[in-house]
């Protein structure tokens, strides 16, 4: 038997597993549910002295990563008392399972509900945030699927404290450790394998780089949730006002650049731009401003954006700048150039917020507030797995709901179909 | 340029006119897309004696076509006004898009919304049947999408002269002719190349054999809709009305065996399998039975089953029966054999009843009524699309609403991020 083989075998029967330990926290009350999410919060805070430990090992080993990669890796007595405070919070968010979502009476006298349900297995493919170990797994959780965790290699050591944590309190509610599952490889090829098993598996979310997330999309043969990018837009409309907007705009770039919900480009209605631009470049001062023609000819201390720019995800202290003729032409640029993540626009007239609103079809659109509240927490899901760009289900930040479906249910009094 | 290159290239050139017209079916009003489903349900009949001229063009070509496939191809005056009622049928459906699901308004003031949007550009993959044709159409349209056809070689004759009743209707309203296409290449290639662009298509459905679907989910990066088979049970409880089992088990298998809703496996409680089994095999003469060991031991004649047979959807009259402890090793035995389908109890006992609708996670779960409820039309959808065992937004039959999604929409008043 290959190496290859024994990889593929060994990720099925982690599958397998926990198909099993997922029909049985499917059938578990909500109370027992709740208690192994407290049970795990506890856990982790019992535990942090490990987790501590095992996060030094793996800062000690990770001599090449950047620094913000090593940011997002450290864990200190702060952060793991946030997890544990996350945890807490979604056993604290209302039920979801076993929800009765609309009940008809047909003709013949059938009895039609759909009632939420949980999805099955929930595969989760992320790179260095330990933290999302214990997020998703309590998401997951709560929404009553088992989960299968791979995590990067970067944080094999903290992951492998997280998940004892979590079999912990899985245990204190009588709940099977194969509800929660790490995959001892970190190797790309067990991630190709894993998204594969369609038998098995019912959705994949990766969360990381971009290439980490083609590659999940690439190999997948499950349903894959996911964004690749956020080139977000905040367009200041002609009848903006104009100190919202630049509030709007330096809370969208510059409160957290590196983020997915950041802008990436202002869109300046024509009418206003004379006023707003030089204000707007005095409230940036930290920022690279690339500027379309237009825009570089009424401020010259504007870079040059080139075509590139309109794309890019800079995650940076860049922000790009172009001048737009009225409402539909900014639809059209975010249209041609965005990634249907989030957009907003400022403005004071009733009937262009409603337009843009309609018009616009990105996952998170707004009106006079900052694209940084395209969040799961912000919009009030309690909590949240990941940001889709993928129209299904779960289309903008995804909850606990993201992880559920719904099934026909039907009581009849013996009726068969003529 | 490779003949291969070309045809990517025209189909790239089909999803990017399908995906700006589907922006514009997005923005019309509900009026509108209703006047081009009525106006495509008047072209339908107009255009009726063209239609049947080149289905039976098609026909002639299928000199190689098995019976069955050749009745799916074949149209009549008859079938024909069918096809023109579903798509008035679909016309008359409340309305979906803009519909409000949930607005709350946040501590720090921003009102958010979900608000039901069209999922944008789908992919049909079908096979003979070209009735999906105006179907799918109908449905995608409802919905605000725009829609690719790719139908089958054998109905490509009555495929065209459908889309020119499509289109024509399409004209009536003002929508642009790109938001119903149809691929005109029929080799599987082009399955392969469309499926693959996920920068303009949302989902792909697959309808037909399982080889059909299988080539669709091995090829896809965008995410597919499905189900490869319909390995349907019915479970007689030891709390059974025999009378109603009997009707149930009846309709289930011999009323259309052919489709995938047809009950494939009876499970039988070992306290009234003397009772019923002999009025089973009484109430089905023109079915060949294959029973376990106990069954067999019950009722000699019956034909044994192998491991096989409870995986097996026979599409035929055919049914595997077992004897089962009780109701915990029915709902083990359709975990392990069963597709997520459709299965049903037939009990008089309340909680028995409601504990296999809970603990059974099919699409579909019914009690005391034939799996072949399990259908869009019969469960008030109104109409539908396909039958989805993929557990994403649409789990079971599927109409209209299985091609929307929601997104959020945020109102404020100049909020920023802390």
């Amino acid at each position: 038997m290959t190496s290859s083989l024994e990889r593929q075998k060994l990720i099925r029967s982690v599958a397998e597993a926990a198909r099993a330990a997922s029909r049985i926290v499917a059938r578990a009350t909500e109370d027992q549910r709740n208690r192994a999410l407290l049970a795990i919060a506890d856990a982790i805070e019992a535990g942090s002295a490990d987790v501590l430990i095992a996060n030094a090992r793996d800062l000690a080993n990770a001599t090449d990563l950047a620094p913000a990669m090593l940011d997002r890796l450290r864990l200190d007595a702060a952060r793991i008392a946030k997890l544990a405070a996350a945890v807490r919070e979604v056993a604290a968010q209302p039920a979801l399972l076993g929800r009765i979502e609309g009940t008809e009476v047909r003709p013949n006298g059938l009895q039609v509900s759909r009632v939420r349900i949980p999805l099955g297995v929930i595969a989760m493919i992320y790179e260095a945030r330990p933290g999302v170990t214990t997020d998703a797994a309590a998401l997951c959780l709560k929404a009553g699927n088992a989960c299968i965790l791979r995590g990067g290699k970067e944080a094999f050591e903290t992951n492998r404290a997280l998940l004892r944590t979590v079999q912990a309190g899985l245990a204190v509610a009588d709940l099977p450790a194969e509800a929660v599952q790490l995959v001892p490889m970190t190797d790309r090829e067990a991630i190709a394998d894993l998204v594969k098993l369609e038998d098995l598996i019912d959705l994949a979310i990766p969360r990381g780089g971009e290439g980490l997330i083609r590659f999940v999309a690439e190999h997948a043969r499950v349903p894959v949730i996911k964004h690749y990018k956020g080139v977000c837009h905040v367009y200041v409309h002609a009848a903006a006002d104009l100190e919202i907007a630049l509030a709007i705009v330096r809370n969208a770039k510059v409160s957290r650049p590196g983020v997915c919900n950041a802008a990436e480009t202002v869109l300046i209605d024509r009418t206003i731009a004379a006023a707003f631009l030089p204000r707007m470049i005095e409230a940036l001062p930290e920022v690279e401003l690339r500027g379309d023609a237009e825009a570089c000819a009424l401020a010259p201390s504007l870079h040059a954006a080139t075509e590139e720019d309109w794309a890019a995800e800079y995650l940076d202290l860049v922000l790009a700048v172009k001048i737009v003729d009225d409402l539909p032409s900014a639809v059209a640029h975010i249209e041609r150039y965005g990634s249907s993540h989030t957009e907003a626009i400022v403005t004071t007239e009733r009937a262009s917020a409603e337009r843009f609103l309609h018009d616009v079809d990105s996952s998170t659109v707004l009106v006079n507030a900052s694209t940084r509240f395209a969040d799961g927490g912000e919009l009030g899901l309690g909590a949240e797995i990941g940001i889709s760009t993928t129209r299904i289900h779960a289309y903008g930040p995804m909850g606990a709901e993201g992880l559920t479906t719904t099934k026909f249910v039907v009581r009849g009094t013996g009726q068969i179909r003529s």
